[in-house]
């Protein structure tokens, strides 16, 4: 049994003690004769594990009580088709600032139920997305429903720094790959969902922070199932929610509030890409990320090589030297360092060594 | 570590085997360095699990080649609101049978979207169901976008035994709760969909079985990630899929195969229904249960005592007995009995005699 540095920007990498401990309980869980992937949602003992995680997670994220916190099944991009039935209104327009491939995508399960507004778009002539657009640039809808950004783009490495001001118009952000990796208030958004497989858990689960007040607002005709008040209303068990991503989830929420939350997460994050960020600013160009330097996500780094022979290779050897999913998203090539949460920094520093050693080889 | 017989409606009691197998490899996957939670649905390794347990799948249902399987997020419920957002035509009605509450649900989640016609229901007066509609009494309309069924009610113990004729128009069932427990002819059907959580392995993931013709439809404005098709023309990695559920799935439908496929299920399911259904029979009415013989389900068993007390006393004592999760739903109180195809034969021969020694202390 070998575990690897593993920088998958998602599924990815789990802090080997939430591992162990679900590896300890797979066949029995909390004394209750069974697996907790084999109990009822309704049971006691799970609903029990749910309000803790809940409270957990409330806790490290610092979630104000007038937010309804829901753990929904399914991805993030499930959640971009319910934003706009849920929030629209008829006749209504929902903006969207673009900074990557997954304000696009939004954008995408959007439209086909509500009039979007491309109230700014980085995206270059040539298909590129190098910086978040600048505020002046937002050309906003006057009493638009909502307004969307993507907290940082796990593709193209493009991160907000800071909290847009819209004003009374609702913010609702896309955080699946940037959640928990420094503090932020909660109480700017109207909004958060993040898909936990990245920095919370594992896949499977999605977790939404809304206002509550946003609850009551009519929406557009759709199924039960696709209202977040019915979920909030039940506790998101409406239906048999995956318990046992819950589970997981809620086993890495504890061990991130036992490392010290998110202010240590924010440290550890800002170490583990500035070792990256410094081993490919001190390469002299051979390693390229055209990034705007205060946009730079600190969870994905996108970076490119001098050709695409050298970019294959180091694929190969990176992988042959045991650091794993270093390829990047085949949207822009080149390779993607992904260095969520879980990611230990000594992963950062080997991965920061192969590249000086690849380069002093290859170079 | 003591595991139990675990009755539970679902999520439900899994093969120990599988469990030991997902417990062993927790921490590492099949070399890959990381454990099969920790890598991407794009993977190689991901890429070919996905298809040996999609072909898999295909063997154990004898599905054939012109249908799709897909693997989706969430549950039974998300379907019920994606089929007529898929298959629906503008202005066009689907017909829907009753037999218990989960046909209600289906109703739920479509009428916000497509009229709906209850083509027949079951419900009793004061609320009971204790039959599926004789076909005779249907009132199908012509041209029906679908022909809706739930083959087996999990709450109130009803099962279609035959499938039903619905001619030319598209036959929809949900199988959740009966799914490979007896070999069924998937080309009567246009489209099947099952929750895994009670036989086919682990919850937060469901599987649909489409006829690929009715792919080519329409349906109503929707998101993509909505779209059957769109899942359909990605193999299921449209976004990110619940993949270590699609693993444990996997796991789940292997052991099936190995353990001699749905018709040794159908044995085994015959065997440990009648084991229940004989002690309720044998109690001189102790126990009972109302529905009509030819419709009882042999997946769950709900049965009622003579008092309130008496049923809060079985609860009890059947815990403390080690017989897990046999409280019954709280729709319709009682007791309720899930005799999924994890559950070993000993497992229903433990609760007949637990039955038998109750009824003798308190009879």
């Amino acid at each position: 049994m070998t575990r690897l540095p593993n920088f998958s920007a998602g599924p990815a990498t789990l802090p080997e003690s939430v591992l162990r401990q679900a590896q300890a309980e797979m066949l029995e869980w909390n004394g209750v004769g069974a697996s907790v992937v084999e109990i009822s949602h309704r049971s006691k003992e799970f609903i029990e594990l749910a309000a803790e995680v809940e409270a957990n997670l409330r806790t490290l994220l610092s979630v104000p009580d007038d937010y309804a916190v829901l753990f929904l099944a399914g991805g993030a991009t499930t959640q971009q088709a319910l934003l706009p039935l849920n929030f629209a209104t008829p006749g209504g327009t929902a903006d969207y600032i673009v900074s990557g491939h997954w304000g696009k995508t939004a954008i995408k399960q959007a439209r086909p139920v509500v009039k979007v507004n491309i109230a700014a778009t980085s995206e270059t002539a040539d298909g590129k997305f190098l910086r978040v657009p600048a505020r002046s640039e937002w050309q906003l809808t006057p009493n638009a429903d909502y307004v969307h950004i993507t907290a940082n783009e796990t593709i193209h490495g493009i991160e907000f720094r800071d909290t847009p001001d819209v004003g009374d118009v609702p913010l609702f952000a896309d955080f699946s790959s940037n959640i928990a990796s420094e503090p932020i208030d909660v109480g700017k958004y109207a909004l958060i969902y993040a898909g936990a497989q990245k920095n919370l858990g594992p896949v499977g689960i999605t977790v939404v922070i809304v206002r509550r007040d946003l609850l009551e607002r009519a929406g557009l005709p759709r199924a039960d199932i696709f209202n977040y008040a019915s979920h909030a209303a039940r506790d998101s068990m409406l239906n048999t929610p995956p318990t046992w991503n819950w589970y997981l989830l809620g086993l890495t929420v504890k061990w991130m509030l036992d490392e010290g939350g998110v202010a240590e997460f924010a440290r550890r994050s800002a170490r583990k890409s500035q070792l990256v960020y410094d081993a490919i600013a001190q390469s002299g160009g051979f390693y390229r990320n055209e990034v705007l330097p205060e946009f730079r996500s600190r969870m994905n780094i996108p970076f490119f090589l001098p050709s695409e022979e050298l970019t294959a290779q180091f694929v190969v050897e990176s992988k042959a030297a045991g650091l794993l999913a270093l390829k990047g998203h085949k949207a822009i090539g080149g390779i993607r360092a992904s260095l969520y949460n879980a990611l230990p920094v000594p992963a950062a520093q080997a991965l920061a060594g192969f590249m000086r050693d690849f380069q002093n080889r290859n170079g």
